[in-house]
């Protein structure tokens, strides 16, 4: 079997599923899609909750792999047809991540004696607030069905292995005045005038860099929004910052907490508050774990710090390791270009049947 | 005739005129009855524009005198009904500006042989936005009814003379960055950060404090609203600050405007935006002229600087010397506790009547 006709083979497939439209809250369709291919694979218990698929292998093993990905898109950018061009496919999802579910269907079905129990999952809802996510409504439903010792989700990395990921922390902070009237501003004290020692503290906040089984991580303290005024001759007696956090996870988040609040001190006074509105953790890359270790090893992946939060954060949080390894290349994903090509995906089967029946 | 009684004919007047509701945009009952008054009056010619009321002798003195005041009030707190108490009158607009009506309607019916020609104005919502105002309204309609040698305006001043006026710019200054993810924030540049320099700037303004004429003027800049944010997970490529300065009359507003600018020039860049929004022009207190210096020297009054932006400038823009001058506390009107005493009333009533005769 040549590595060309498999890669043809999964181009076609994954253009069959981009051609699924499921942009985030229409995710029915290829979720009984996908139900329906996993149910049809052999040994595998299969689970739908709402638009989440669950298929496990129960041989038995002494070790579990999660494999999964989520089935939605965002809105088409006239590319909502799939279009195969040469060794590329391109076409809405195709690198996030519907490429990776093409290879997650092959896999579940066709591997049938895996050295390792495998977790098959495809969730809704993964592009659209955490509070909607369809992974989160699984860990409330059924845990029972997300149990593994480590878990692999697709998302496009381009072949990397990112680790681990960074907490958010958001929290709105509101300054306050003595509200006057403009002509005798000494009669009062003005908060948005206040905003200005704090907005320099923001700026000069030096990020904590720790280096974390390899990976280098890099905070962030970004002020994402600011209002504040009453009317145009009224000194205002209040105004609001968003700070958004983005720390190590050395760090969890009543630590992180603890220390935006002690960094804030100096440019805070009384009757200020402080607010968090915002609570993501941060994962730990977890790379100690052998099979995190043998699939970077074996198959030499480059390791990266993962700066953003992503939903290795929901496994992290149960204690299993996670992390983000799919084919495709991050920055098209969501744009008109998006598109994966053959032997990126090719790669990805590859080292997770690998992973599957080498161990 | 007594004081007393005098005082006590005034109150009632005045709480005939507090029951006839005049909020702002609903003048026209008052305007109807201050014009039957004034149409009443023997030598007056009365114009009638809009909900505006103006009456002028035509005696060919050399100078002539426009007295004048605006017929409607803010909201009621619960005092729309009048209460004579003793020698005080309570209710909406008791001061501001009603009072000064009962006197001015007095005056110009009774005065009939006055030694200067007499400019009796009455107009409507001052209490408003000034593109609204009634006398931007005669302005522009009929320049020539307001043509006079001196103005007095009957707001609360508590018998004080209130010179001039200072002058309002508002602008919004609008600074500007680069978008980025925040989790990766030095691929951008947050144009909320730029804010903390600009309002450091804005907080350490020290302000002008010329005199003229005697006045002590005490000029301010503050911010009085300000916004930005794309997103929770977007560093912001715009913010946006609205600055007001407000400006000693020996400052006009092209001079205000090219001021601010050159001190905002520091904290500004290419890209970033400064639009004014409004201007309202200073007014000089003009207390050179005679009948201002034998008003205030005839009867002993305090002269202060006005520090807020006030309808005299609308006097001054023409060239006509302004001031404020009426009965009432200041600092009661626009509340539940407005109220006027008769003897504030017919200290008004007395020096008016003295500059109307004894020139």
């Amino acid at each position: 079997m040549s590595g060309g006709a498999v890669g043809a083979d999964l181009l076609a497939r994954t253009a069959e599923l981009i051609n699924v439209a499921s942009v985030s809250y229409h995710e029915r369709a290829i979720a009984d899609l996908i139900e329906a291919r996993l149910r049809a694979g052999p040994g595998l218990v299969v689970d739908r909750v709402g638009d989440n698929v669950v298929a496990r292998t129960n041989l038995g093993r002494d070790r579990r792999v999660l494999i999964g990905g989520h089935s939605d898109t965002v809105a088409p950018n006239g590319n909502a047809v799939a279009r195969i061009d040469g060794d590329v496919v391109w076409g809405l999802g195709a690198a996030d991540m519907k490429a990776a579910l093409a290879v997650i269907l092959e896999l579940a079905t066709t591997v049938v004696e895996p050295v390792v129990d495998v977790t098959w999952l495809v969730y809704a809802r993964e592009e659209v607030r955490v509070a909607d996510s369809g992974l989160r409504e699984l860990f409330d439903a059924r845990p029972d069905l997300l149990a593994a010792d480590v878990a692999l989700l697709g998302e496009p990395t381009g072949g990397a292995v990112e680790a681990g990921c960074q907490g958010v922390l958001r929290a709105v902070v509101t300054l306050t005045g003595t509200r006057a009237h403009t002509a005798r501003p000494w009669m009062g004290v003005n908060a948005i005038h206040r905003l200005g020692p704090l907005l320099a503290r923001v700026d000069a906040y030096q990020p904590r860099t720790p280096e974390i089984d390899g990976c280098r991580y890099r905070e962030s303290l970004q002020a994402v929004a600011v209002g504040g005024g009453v009317a145009g001759n009224v000194v205002p007696d209040t105004a609001e910052v968003t700070l958004g956090y983005r720390f190590a996870p050395d760090r969890d988040i009543e630590v992180a907490e603890a220390a935006l609040k002690e960094f804030l001190v100096p440019v805070m006074g009384d009757g200020d508050c402080f607010t968090v509105t915002e609570r993501s953790p941060s994962a730990l890359p977890g790379l100690g774990h052998p099979v995190l270790q043998g699939l970077i090893g074996d198959n030499r992946l480059e390791v990266r710090a993962k700066l953003g939060w992503t939903d290795v954060a929901f496994f992290a949080e149960q204690g299993i390791p996670a992390a983000n390894y799919g084919p495709g290349d991050p920055t098209l994903a969501h744009t008109a270009q998006e598109r994966v090509d053959a032997a990126a995906i090719e790669s990805y089967r590859r080292t997770l049947e690998h992973l599957l029946t080498a161990c």
